[in-house]
């Protein structure tokens, strides 16, 4: 995920300092950060801009040639494309960007470099990049994505239709319209979910979630949240939605929020059918226990997509 | 403590089933309960009642001679005194009771029968009476009470007058006065905490509170709860007063509250200051994070004390 | 995983009361076991016999027409197929077996019943069938098998090449030869693991795993087992391949051998190159920390597979 | 304590970026360590010196006039008593050191300061002094110490009939003799043990203890010291005496050891017996799960007291 922000110092120190992810490099006014557990070149960027906003959500193929093929069925389907020339975007490969049916810019790259943690930095365990727990909150890697849009089905029956996306559970309002949707193409119960925007904007950011590998980590990152001062937008709690556990929290130099995302489910039925919460039951699928988030203006989106 | 529950049903189901308490024992319509980690022959007392109260709150004193000393204090300081015999409350000694200045009755006791676990319920562990983790939440033993009062100052100078509690946190309210205090005999940082009373009550319960070795174990607590459908409170959160996990609940069959209770600090210092919360400290010093607690009406107190 | 026991009740008290496993149904002598966050209506069979046996290990296909896809293509490499008709396992569809290179009797399937829990022991999540935490240990899952065989590189080739079952981390001798694979379908970083049998046979069990979301609970799990006289093989402890905590305990009634397992990581990448431990790194490998696994005999395989 | 080490620089290394205490300062070659719970100036002092060797372990009382108190009664009896002005040991008032029959040096204080944190890493939390988790394992506070003697039964006689240590725990051999004994003035089960030495030595080092709130902090204290290369002694485990969870380490620069220890219980009864383990039930009092210790060389005491 690439984010822009008006305070890349207070954004850096976020990100690196008190949420503990590592950075990789620094380049052309970008700086590329990622988890420990996270072994591509970079999971975020951060970068200067005079307002915050997201700039993409790139997404990884199962193989190079899909790469061209996905261009292909999007420019018959009358998308706009760009081409990111390798190295366009730091220990990348070539890929393509195009916008959601709700103005979120995507992009869709194979090729990534693998870059080992520097020696004194690197995990002794080959399946990690970095040493976990050296700082800060220290999740273990990048998991999902939440976006906000003023129409949910549309945004989430293109992402099935495109690209596979399975919906794994979701939020069905009286007046029968999807208030949410929660979508796999791996075995996570979700990749990225979809949100209706509470002030009806096409094509916003909610949060971009890491995962920590218990949920006592999620009780320390609070602590760790209070006494580093960044204000808390809600929990330690559990969704009853996937039955993680939760802690959002906000980028005090952007306004971008974070999931810290714990435990949750994983889905290996090839024939599983979406969970559906009605309107009566919002509250507790949003917040299974620790926190009220159903209607809750703190919770709402953040920043929008854009140029 | 003892507890009086218009529904013994509900509450012993609540108390046993769901919080995981062992019953000890049945008599005189009394359900006598204790956790694996308590080896006293009970710290919960269950009796039906036409309305819920709070019967006594028992005190153990450090020898036998205590109990008839502190009769004499007491009797000189003016209060009324019940003796209890040996034997009419099931497993304890003879024993005293009288009120606090607030009207909460109290009780002190020395000797006391510390039945072994049946066979097949018995730990392994000499220092547990019951098997840890048999059914329910199952906190590992009694932690603290909370009372609630008109005039917390005048009580807590009672208690540190008569009894030797040292303060060890406590809110201090812009006008001078003292809305709550913590105080100990022991290393806890409180084995008793009193309250101002939202309604001017002089004579209320907040909660008893059981200890859970991990804070972890207070989420658990909470899914169970969720399962079980008995509602929460409040939490899980981090009190910033006695750094301790917590998650609040109302037994369903009588509205007494339990602290479920986790970590906090302990106390080994001779000349410990009490720690001053001020008035616009007082919400991060009762929720550290994850719960709002200041001036929420459903963590009012619950029940009186009274015949 | 169907397992045969001499001890059938004492092997049902350890898998449902000990462990926590839930008891779904019994028919024709075998009972019918999962974990709470199983739906499949069952991930273990225990059956009465002479001697302790597995009987077969099943996998579920991606859709309907793989079974006779698998069969085909079996047949065609001269496996000897046996067909399970509809019903024949309890709750399953049309399946077939046969055997590994190494003798192992698989099974394949598709159609299975997703029954409710019964009322007041179903989950009020929809994506769990039981409540959790309800008694013993209460895993979340079925995670993985782990097998022995005289040859690991036949069985793993065949396993990639028949299923395309992915190799995501391996031992290397230094004579060059596989001493044990981990491969994977899924996002787990493996569906199953092939070891070296230490008495050179083609065909037996090393476990059976179950998951727990949190490492915590892994220990929590250790108490239990302490006091209810299981023998522990090994742990707790944390694997270097695979990144797991876990637990060894042996099932006193037959001798087959459960993993709980916690934490690990999983793969999105679909470039992944095996992780390859050498002979002298084969320790740290096999216990990052926590427990000397290389070489114990305690943790040879177990029980063979067999009719 | 007090701990003099040959390698200063390995051990500081060691006890402050690895198990991360915090430097409160370094005067006189000395370094003054604590951890982010402890108040007083210093609850740990590393010291170069030609060969490891613990200096001396210093005890609070409960008020500045015990101090000459216990010096008149440890004089009636005949001890040597050395005499330490105010400010001869950084941060402390007079104090008075003197040996246990086993020849191990005590120290007795009252007056202590206890200076805040600097700006930056103070807590917000003003029971804390550091903020907790910054770096390394980050324990709470310290918790206690065990030596080793030859004769365990007199040291543990002079502290209970000197100093009023109780006996909480203690194991019997078959021919009668103590081979160990915790005790405590607090209410934690033990403030001190004492071991018989493998080796009959008659004054030597165990280890100190650090506590932590969670047993899970322990299995990422096992993850952070296999990262860092420190070899473990024993565990993650848990203790059937004190039923504490532990991991043993060696601190590299020294050969002192490190308990890392969470969980326990609290004894709170005034007429506690003993909890006596027989000969045969010692490796289950050693270790209740998770680590042999009955008889490992690796886990006999370290270092000597001594000049």
């Amino acid at each position: 995920v690439a984010l822009v922000t008006p305070d890349l110092d207070a954004s850096v120190q976020f990100w690196r300092d008190v949420v503990g992810l590592e950075e990789v490099e620094r380049s052309g006014g970008q700086v590329f950060l990622r988890a420990w557990g996270d072994l591509e070149h970079h999971t975020l960027i951060l970068e200067a801009g005079s307002e915050a906003r997201v700039d993409h959500v790139a997404w990884r193929t199962k193989s190079r040639a899909d790469v061209a093929a996905f261009a292909e069925i999007l420019g018959h389907a009358g998308a706009q494309l760009t081409e990111v020339k390798a190295g366009e975007e730091l220990g990348q490969g070539d890929a393509i960007r195009f916008s959601t049916p709700g103005a979120h810019c995507f992009e869709l790259y194979y090729d990534v470099a693998k870059p080992p943690a520097p020696e004194g930095r690197r995990s002794a365990l080959k399946s990690n990049s970095f040493r976990a727990w050296s700082h800060g909150i220290s999740p273990r890697r990048i998991d999902h994505v939440n976006l906000c849009t003023s129409n949910p089905e549309l945004v989430c029956d293109w992402l099935s239709a495109t690209f596979g996306f399975r919906m794994t559970e979701l939020i069905r309002l009286d007046d029968g319209s999807l208030a949410a949707g929660w979508m796999a193409v791996t075995n996570l119960m979700h990749d990225i979910a979809v949100m209706r925007d509470a002030n009806g904007e096409p094509n916003r950011f909610h949060h971009i979630a890491y995962f920590l590998d218990n949920w006592h980590d999620v009780m320390r990152a609070a602590d760790i949240l209070q006494e580093s001062g960044v204000p808390r937008d809600a929990g330690p709690g559990k969704h009853g939605i996937s039955q993680a556990v939760f802690l959002y929290v906000t980028d005090p130099g952007s306004g971008h929020r974070l999931e810290l995302f714990s435990g949750g489910y994983l889905i290996f039925d090839p024939d599983w059918e979406p969970i559906v919460w009605r309107e009566d039951e919002l509250a507790a699928g949003q917040s299974w226990w620790g926190a009220e988030l159903a209607g809750v203006a703190a919770m709402d989106s953040t920043t929008p997509f854009g140029d």
